[in-house]
């Protein structure tokens, strides 16, 4: 299949057009693109420009999430803050909740900050980055539509919850952890369904709560299975770190929760999605020099230790999506050509005037 | 095979008795009793009474703990605060750096703490569960020795470095997790080549970072695995949750980390184990009574929801180790005869008065 290759530059210009179209102001326009943009950059396909339109534009079209994400203040104490995004955008509502926990965390040493009333807000690793060029540890959570099954159930009752954790380094990258607590993504299924091909057992279970390797099965009324899968691999820590996400997001926050979690693409009620930051200040601890010597070396051992058979690198969480990254700057993002079809057609109907330029293009299998 | 039911309060007496003979004050003896104690309750026979000898008391007899945990302040700010615990019970400045956790969050509304050159302080859930009676969230981490092999390496460099996570409830039973990042605990390894039995594939892999099912190759210079296990079911999740733990416990904490952390039983240098704790004020973001009727809410649509097949209940984490709990204190700890015969042989050595005292006995296969 064709791949079309485009600047970062470019993909932040229409992302940014395309939410102003819609009456997000230009500053958060520029915040929301930068958030997809750095999905695309770190290979995160999924959470992307291909959403552009299915999590955000078709709800912002149908006057469903309101476009100035009119983000209030709850309740407050000197180290945390409890805020409502008034159905804004989770894009939004999420960067400037981080933001403010970084403040908060500035003065005080540490911050924890939920949000309420919220849409999808991209990659939870974003946010959690944001602490990175502060010497501050980063945390990022949010809660989504349930699509996981807790130990035991056959129901999807809890989300792909991720967590996001970054914490800055010295001559290494920063360690960037952002997992969801299923094993995989619906989407990985999906792909698997499309390509005709059966998925590893454990990924998912059929609605009867049968691990299962059509993906049909799993589509099909069936739900995605935690990590760690069944209760013989200890499936049930995944399913307590997908429910640990849900009582900060949906709980504390003041959000929906389980299975009430609006979906991204529902037309006739708000998603009220819940996010929860938190930020810890390096030099409350000690001094950030030493504590980027000793991750340097923390991840140097990992990174030397011995290698399993057949095996010739060991990875840190993020090296792989800073590579990536720095490739696609120099090279341009790749998009699939209906990604690109799709898009263009977008674009047209609501009469953006940036285009999409592609600067190369590549063959794939 | 033979076992002996004891009340939970000889239990608690010969335990403090022990760590007072070794010159551990009073009131911090009792303390770290009671930690023991509450992991036989909770049925986590590993981190209980078992570990008298292994864990605490030869260091205790050969000088390298300090007995009366010296707990010093080496940096502190409106809410964050980084004890070293002088080489002391890790249990006694586990239980002094949640107190004083809980007190700055109560203050603050949320604190993050941490510890260094401590030891081995026994169950994480029991100080995350101290914020408990607060109306806070309570989180405690700590990392250990070297047992589990990074995704694509065959060595040992994390620790099964725990996670645990205690929060309110209205109707229900708190919600507890307290889980090592690995599948498993070594432990558990050891009960299979006891008994000869092959271990399911995933748990561990061998010198040569092979997925085996022979315990042995696992205990004779493999590994344990990350939650997760094989790349295939991301086992690189499991491994970035140790790592986290490994962050927060040796570098943020400025303790020891990776296979530079000591065993519970070495005698020849200090153990330099780090903890993380950190406490949320559940009122600093919403009305304590709304979110302990939304945390019911929550656990009750988990365990009314659709049941697999063949299974009849769906947990919530903690459930059954309150229940054990329950019953323990009713009916007496379960003790096998092995153990009661060591636990009486350490107590005649070191002289104790208080014996132990079988309030009922059980033969099990």
């Amino acid at each position: 299949m064709k791949k079309f290759l485009f600047s970062a530059n470019n993909l932040l210009q229409f992302m940014t057009e395309y939410f102003v179209f819609f009456g997000v102001p230009a500053e958060d326009a520029r915040v929301a693109a930068e958030i997809l943009l750095a999905a695309d950059l770190r290979g995160v396909d999924s959470h992307g420009i291909i959403r552009l339109y299915s999590y955000y534009g078709c709800r912002l079209k149908a006057g469903m999430v309101n476009p100035l994400t009119p983000l209030s203040v709850t309740r407050q104490t000197l180290t945390t803050t409890a805020f409502d995004a008034g159905n804004g955008l989770g894009l939004v509502a999420g960067q400037r909740a981080m933001q403010h926990c970084i403040a908060k965390a500035q003065d005080c040493g540490a911050a924890v900050v939920t949000v309420r009333n919220s849409n999808h807000y991209g990659i939870a690793g974003y946010y959690a980055m944001m602490a990175l060029e502060h010497d501050m540890i980063g945390l990022s959570f949010t809660n989504s539509q349930a699509l996981v099954a807790p130990t035991y159930g056959s129901a999807a009752m809890l989300g792909t919850n991720p967590i996001a954790v970054a914490v800055p380094t010295g001559r290494n990258r920063p360690f960037v952890l952002d997992m969801a607590t299923s094993i995989v993504p619906i989407g990985r299924i999906t792909v698997y369904e499309k390509s005709g091909q059966p998925i590893p057992a454990g990924w998912g279970i059929d609605h009867d709560g049968r691990v299962v390797t059509d993906p049909h099965a799993v589509l099909d009324g069936g739900a995605l299975m935690p990590l760690g899968g069944t209760d013989i691999l200890r499936g049930y820590k995944g399913y307590g770190l997908a429910l640990v996400v849900d009582i900060l997001c949906g709980v504390l926050a003041g959000a929906d929760f389980s299975n009430q979690v609006g979906k991204p693409d529902n037309m006739t009620r708000n998603a009220n999605v819940g996010h929860c930051f938190a930020a810890i200040k390096i030099d409350a601890f000690r001094d950030i020099v030493e504590f980027k010597n000793d991750m340097d070396h923390l991840l140097n051992l990992l990174k030397n230790s011995p290698k399993a058979i057949d095996q010739d690198r060991i990875y840190i969480h993020g090296e792989k999506e800073f590579e990536r990254a720095e490739k696609y700057q120099a090279d341009g993002i790749p998009l699939l050509e209906p990604v690109v079809k799709m898009l263009k057609q977008e674009a047209a109907e609501v009469g953006l005037s940036t285009g999409l330029d592609p600067i190369g293009v590549i063959e794939t299998d």
